[in-house]
C-alpha cells in the first residue's frame, strides 16, 4: 500500500507513474519543524535505513548525512555527501520496514543518525515534497509497491551484458582495430568497445572526427561484423561554434538554457564555450534527441550520456569575475587567510554552486531557476534519448545509460556510477551500491571495473572483474594518464580470460534474472536481510544475493588469499577456476574462512536453487543455450526458469 | 648480522649509529640496472613485505609503489604514493626473511609488485645509497637487529601516555580552561591539552599571543596544578617580520635557507612570507633548538613540530611566475587542455616539486640543493630540538613528536601520523601504520583519533578511541571548520568517560611494553606472523600484537555489532563495558564471530601471560601502582615483569 503526503508546493517531477491522492492527515511518524524546514524521526538502537540509490558508504545507510545533489565530483571519499544521482527512496527497518519515497527535485539533506546517533533528520530547501509512504510486510514486497509506483525499468539490448572494453579515449579507428584483434587473438569475448569524447569533432555532439575515425558507418559495421558494438558518449554541453549546426539550431529555436536576462547561458566543457539544451522543456528535448538519429544511422545501437549534472568547468560570467578577483591578490603577501581564499577562487571555479543559479529552465510552463530543478537535468536528457529511440527505433532496444540520474530516468535508461578510482575501497563499495540502486529501480547498471581514476594493479582489476561478475553493466574503463587497463595489457592474462569466460557462462543466469528482475518490479541485487531476518544477515554488508539462486561472497582486499564467508543457511560453494574447471563443496550454515585465490572465483548456490551455465562463448550473441548445465543444491535442473528472449526486441 | 653495501656515492645522513664496513661484493639477490638506476628482485607469490614506516595501504605493502619522498598532502587515499615521512626499512619475507635499509636522503621509489605483479622494482634518481642487509632467523631478530643499527628509540616522559586534547585551535587560554573543566566536571582523565598554531603571535615561532592567553606562564602553571600539560606546535618556517627576533638573528647570522644566488629564500606558510633555518647545518640547527628554551622557560614540557616537510604554501618567485603565467589565459576559450592547465597554476601552487629545487641546504661542509637532500629536512628540525633538550633538560625528559621523519630522528622523537581523516578507512590505515613504524625505531606514535579532516561521528570517534587504545600517542585532534571532537560534545558521554578510564586503566601495561621495546630494540606492536608462523595469521591485516600478553581486534566498520577474528592459539577475551564492568571467556585457536558493542572493548590474552588493569585514575600521575589488577590465562599474575619509573628522568 501507498500512501502520499504532501508538504508545501512541490514541482512535478514525473518520477511516478502512478496517480495516488494527497493524504489529508499529516505525515505519521515524523516531526516537522516549519521553520528549520526539518523533519525528525527517532531511529531505536537496531533500526537499519537502507536506500538512497547511489551513494557512498554501507549498505546500511546509517551514521552519516548524504546530500541529493547530483553532483561531477570525482573524488568519492568517504566523507563525501553526493554523487551524481539524486534518488530519494529509503526503507527504514524498525520494529517493521517503512518505504519512503521523497520526491522533489530540489536538494535535500539525509542526516541519518549522524548529528544525532538515534535522529534521523531531513533537511529541506524549501518544505516542498511529495512523501510517498510505502507499506507491506516485508522489504522485498516495499520494494515491489515502490517499483510499481515508479514504472518499469529499462532494458537494455541482450548485447550489453556481454564484456565491454572503454577508456579515455581511444582516439582512432585503427586502436580499437588493434584492440579488437588483441581480444581476439587472446580468445577473449568482447561485445562492446565504448568511444569516449575523443571519437567526436572537437568534443561536438553527433559529430565524428572523420580525420582519425574515416568512414565512421564502414567502420561501425565492420566491428559489429566481428561482433563488437561501438557505443558512443554523448554530452549534455553543446559547443559554441558557427556553423556547427546543433549550435545554430538550437539557438535558433531558443533551445539552450538561458539567463535572467534572457540571453543564454555560456558556461564551457570540454570544447570550452557551451550552452545547454533545455531537457526540462519538452520541445527542446525532443528536438536533442531526434539528434540521436544521425548515428543510429550509422549504425550504432547504445550511448552513454556524460556530463549531465550537469558539469560546468565556468560560466563565461564567473571566469570573468575570477580573473577581476585574482588581480585583488597580485603583490599581497598571502598568509593563512588570503592564500587558501586565493587559491580557492580558482579551485572552486567548476561546478561551483553559484553557477547552478545563473540560468533558467522553461518547464510545465513556467521559469525556473536550475537550481529549484538540479536534479531534473540529467534525467531528462536521457529521457530526451530514450523518448527520442521509442520513436526512432520502436522495434529495437538500444543501450543507454546516464551518468547523472533521478528516479523515473530508470524508464529510460541505466547508469554507470560514475569517476571511482582503481582502490579496493571502490570496490567494496562498488558491491555495497547495486542493491541501493536496485531499490531504486536502476537494475542496468554498474561501475568502472578496475576503476576509473588512479592507476589499477593486474590483482586489483582481477578480483574487480570477479567482484563485478553478476553487474549487468560489465565495463572495463579507465581514464587518460593512469594505467592501461586492456585485459591483454596484464602479465597473467590467461587469469583474466578465465574470469571473462565465466562471466559469459553466467550471462544465461544473469540475463534470466535480471529481466525477471525487470518484468516484475524486483531487485536483481539484494542484501542478505531482505531473504534472511537473522542479526548477523543485517550486518552483512559485503556479501549480496543474486537473483533467486545464489549468494556471492567477494575477495576486496590486496594480498588476501580468502575471506570470511557468513552462510545464513547451508549452502553449496562452487569454487571455479575456469569454465571447466571448478569444484563443488556443500558448506554448512554459519561463519566459514574460504580460500579464494586470485585466478579463483566463488559462488554460493542457495538450497533448493539452480545456476545455469552456459558454454564458451565469444559473444552474447554466441552463447549455444542448448549447451547449458545446470548446477544445483538440494534441486533438480527443473526446478529452474530459465527466460530468455531474442534480446534485441523492445519489451517497454 | 648486518652487512653494508654501497652503490655510487650516498650523502650521509646520520640515520645509522652504528660504523659498519663497506662490503666489497655486489649486493646479492638484486640485479642492479645502473642506467635506469633500478634494482630488481623476484618476489615468489607467497612472499610478503613488512616495512616502510608512515605509508598507505597493507601490513603486507605488496601491490603498490611507495615513494620516499616527505610529502605534506592531506589526502591520504590509497591511491597515494607518498605521506610525511622516509623510513626506508622493509623486510623481504620470502624462503627466508631479509632485511633492508636503504639509506639514502633522495627520493627512491619502491614498487613491490605493483608494476609487474611477480617483481619488487626499486628506482632511484641517483643510485646512491647505502644498502644495509639484515639478516637474522626471524623477523623479529631482524628489527632487533636493525634497531641496534639506528640506535635506541625516543622515550618521552610518563604524562605523554595520558589522554591528549587538541584543536585546531583553541583561540584563548579560556577557551582551555573551560576545556579542562567539562573533562573534570565529566569524570574524564586527561593529561594534556595541544596549543595548535593560534597560541601564537601571528604564527611567529617561539612567540605567544598575549592577548589571548595574557600570562602565559601563569597559565602553564595554573594548568599543569590542575594535572594538564599545554603542548605547543613549533612550525618549520620563521615569519619574515623586521624587529622580531628570530628571523632578525637567523638572517643575521645566515642560518635560513639560501637560493642559488646566496639571497635568503622566501617561501611562505601560515604568517605569509616565511624564511626555513637550514637545520641540515648544524649551528643553525643548535641555535633553533635554543630557542624552545623561551618555552621550556615557561613551564611546558612537550611540543610538536608541523610543516616540517617542509611544507610550502608558495615561494615569493614562483608566485610571481603564478601571477604572470595567468594573465596568459585570460579572455580565452579555455577547453579542455586549457582550462585543466589554468586551474593546476593555481591548484599545484603549495609543496609544489620544482620550490624544492630552488634553495640550498649548508650540510657537511657543502652546498647541496634542498631536493637531493629534503628528506632529512623534518629529521634535522627535530633533532635540533632533541639535542637541545638534551642541554637545556639533561635530566628531565621532554616530549616531541614530529610530522615529517626520517630513520634517525626516531633518536629524538616521536611522531604523528599527519592530517588523517575522519574516516573508517583511516581507523583502519591507523592500526595497519603502527607495526611498520615499530619497524623502523618510532614507537612513540599514534594517529588523530577521530580524524583530523572532515566530520566525525559519535560512532567513529568511540570506535577510534578504543581501536588505539594501547597507541603510545593517544591524542584527540581535529581541524577548523570540522565538527568538534571533544568528547563531552557527543551524547553518550558515560561512554566516553569509560573507555578512557580503561586507557588508563592500561598505562601501567601500556609504559611497560612500552619501555621494555624502547630499551631492548623491540617492537610493542607486531603482526600476528612475528610471532605466529601459520599462513592465516600471516594474511591477518587487522589484528596486532600488543606487547608479550595481548591481541587486539579493533572494529572499524560503521554499522558492525561484531567482527571476525582469528585466534591463532587459544586465547581469553576479555569484554570490557567498563574498568569495573567485564567478562572473560577462554576461546579456541581458529575463527571466532566476536560480538562488540560500541560501548565495549575486547582485548585477547594470550595464553601464559598476564594483563595488568590499573585503577580510575584522573591522570597519569594519579595511577595507584598498588591497586593494579592482574587479568591472567594460563599464567600467574607473578609471571608479569612490570616494568616502572618515575617517568620522568631522561634515559637516553
Amino acid at each position: 500500500m501507498i500512501k502520499r503526503y504532501r508538504l508545501g508546493n512541490p514541482i512535478k517531477t514525473y518520477a511516478t507513474v502512478m496517480d495516488i491522492p494527497v493524504e489529508k492527515e499529516t505525515l505519521p511518524d515524523w516531526t516537522i519543524d516549519k521553520e528549520s524546514k526539518t523533519l525528525k524521526r527517532t531511529l531505536s538502537k537496531e533500526a537499519i535505513v537502507y536506500g538512497l540509490g547511489e551513494t557512498l558508504r554501507g549498505i546500511n545507510k546509517r551514521g552519516w548525512t548524504y546530500r541529493s545533489f547530483c553532483s561531477d565530483d570525482s573524488q568519492h571519499m568517504e566523507d563525501k555527501k553526493s554523487l551524481y544521482a539524486a534518488q530519494n527512496f529509503f526503507i527504514i527497518d524498525d520494529e517493521k520496514p517503512v518505504g519512503y519515497y521523497w520526491d522533489t527535485p530540489e536538494s535535500v539533506e539525509f542526516d541519518i543518525g549522524c548529528t544525532d546517533i538515534d535522529t534521523f533528520i531531513i533537511k529541506h530547501q524549501e518544505l516542498d515534497v511529495d512523501i510517498y509512504v510505502c507499506i507491506a510486510d516485508t522489504k522485498k514486497e516495499i520494494v515491489k509497491e515502490f517499483r510499481k509506483l515508479i514504472g518499469l525499468s529499462f532494458i537494455p539490448p541482450k548485447w550489453a551484458f556481454g564484456y565491454g572494453q572503454s577508456r579515455w579515449s581511444y582516439f582512432t579507428a585503427d586502436e580499437v582495430r588493434d584492440l579488437v584483434a588483441k581480444y581476439e587473438e587472446h580468445d577473449i569475448p568482447i561485445d562492446s568497445v565504448y568511444l569516449d569524447i575523443d571519437y567526436m569533432d572537437r568534443y561536438k555532439d553527433f559529430t565524428i572526427n572523420e580525420k582519425d575515425f574515416p568512414n565512421f558507418n564502414d567502420f561501425v559495421k565492420e566491428m559489429k561484423e566481428k561482433g563488437v558494438h561501438l557505443v558512443p558518449i554523448i554530452d549534455a554541453g553543446v559547443k559554441v561554434e558557427e556553423g556547427y549546426d546543433v549550435y545554430e539550431e538550437g539557438v535558433k529555436n531558443g533551445f539552450f538554457c538561458k539567463k535572467e536576462d534572457g540571453s543564454n547561458l555560456v558556461a564551457a566543457v570540454w570544447p570550452g564555450r557551451a550552452m545547454f539544451p533545455d531537457f526540462l522543456n519538452e520541445e527542446a528535448r525532443k528536438w536533442f534527441g531526434d539528434k540521436y538519429k544521425i548515428l543510429l544511422d550509422a549504425g550504432i545501437e547504445g550511448f552513454w550520456n556524460d556530463m549531465n549534472e550537469p558539469a560546468i568547468f565556468y560560466t563565461e560570467d564567473h571566469l570573468k569575475e575570477v580573473f577581476e578577483e585574482i588581480e585583488k591578490y597580485k603583490g599581497k603577501n598571502l598568509d593563512i587567510d588570503s592564500f587558501f581564499k586565493f587559491k580557492g577562487i580558482v579551485g572552486d571555479i567548476d561546478n561551483n554552486p553559484e553557477d547552478f543559479k545563473r540560468f533558467f529552465h522553461e518547464y510545465e510552463g513556467k521559469r525556473i531557476r536550475h537550481d529549484k530543478v538540479h536534479n531534473l537535468f540529467g534525467y531528462n536528457m536521457t529521457k530526451s534519448a530514450g523518448e527520442a529511440f521509442k520513436r526512432l527505433s520502436p522495434d529495437k532496444r538500444i543501450l543507454m545509460f546516464s551518468r547523472s540520474s533521478f528516479i523515473g530516468m530508470h524508464r529510460y535508461g541505466g547508469i554507470w556510477t560514475g569517476d571511482n578510482k582503481s582502490w579496493w575501497s571502490h570496490l567494496l563499495l562498488s558491491i555495497k551500491q547495486m542493491p541501493a540502486l536496485n531499490m531504486c529501480g536502476f537494475l542496468y547498471s554498474g561501475c568502472d571495473l578496475g576503476g576509473f581514476g588512479a592507476d589499477t594493479t593486474e590483482d586489483l582489476m582481477l578480483r574487480w572483474l570477479e567482484a563485478g561478475i553478476f553487474n549487468p553493466l560489465y565495463r572495463n574503463h579507465s581514464a587518460m594518464g593512469t594505467r592501461r587497463q586492456e585485459l591483454y595489457t596484464f602479465k597473467r592474462v590467461e587469469d583474466f580470460k578465465n574470469i571473462v569466460d565465466l562471466r559469459y557462462a553466467f550471462i544465461p543466469y544473469i540475463y534470466s534474472e535480471f529481466m525477471k528482475a525487470a518484468l516484475n518490479g524486483e531487485m536483481y541485487f539484494m542484501p542478505l536481510s531482505f531473504e534472511y531476518s537473522d542479526d548477523r544477515s543485517k550486518e552483512t554488508e559485503d556479501q549480496l544475493l543474486v537473483g533467486e539462486s545464489i549468494m556471492i561472497a567477494p575477495v576486496y582486499e590486496q594480498n588476501a588469499t580468502g575471506r570470511f564467508v557468513y552462510l545464513p543457511e547451508d549452502m553449496k560453494m562452487v569454487r571455479f577456476r575456469s569454465l571447466d574447471d571448478y569444484d563443488e563443496e556443500e558448506l554448512t550454515k554459519g561463519d566459514h574462512y574460504v580460500k579464494v585465490g586470485l585466478n579463483e572465483l566463488v559462488v554460493f548456490i542457495r538450497p533448493g536453487h539452480v545456476l545455469p551455465i552456459g558454454p564458451k562463448a565469444k559473444n552474447v550473441d554466441d552463447i549455444d543455450y542448448s549447451k547449458i548445465k545446470y548446477l544445483t543444491y538440494k534441486a533438480e535442473a527443473s526446478d529452474y526458469e530459465l527466460y530468455n528472449d531474442d534480446g534485441l526486441t523492445r519489451i517497454q
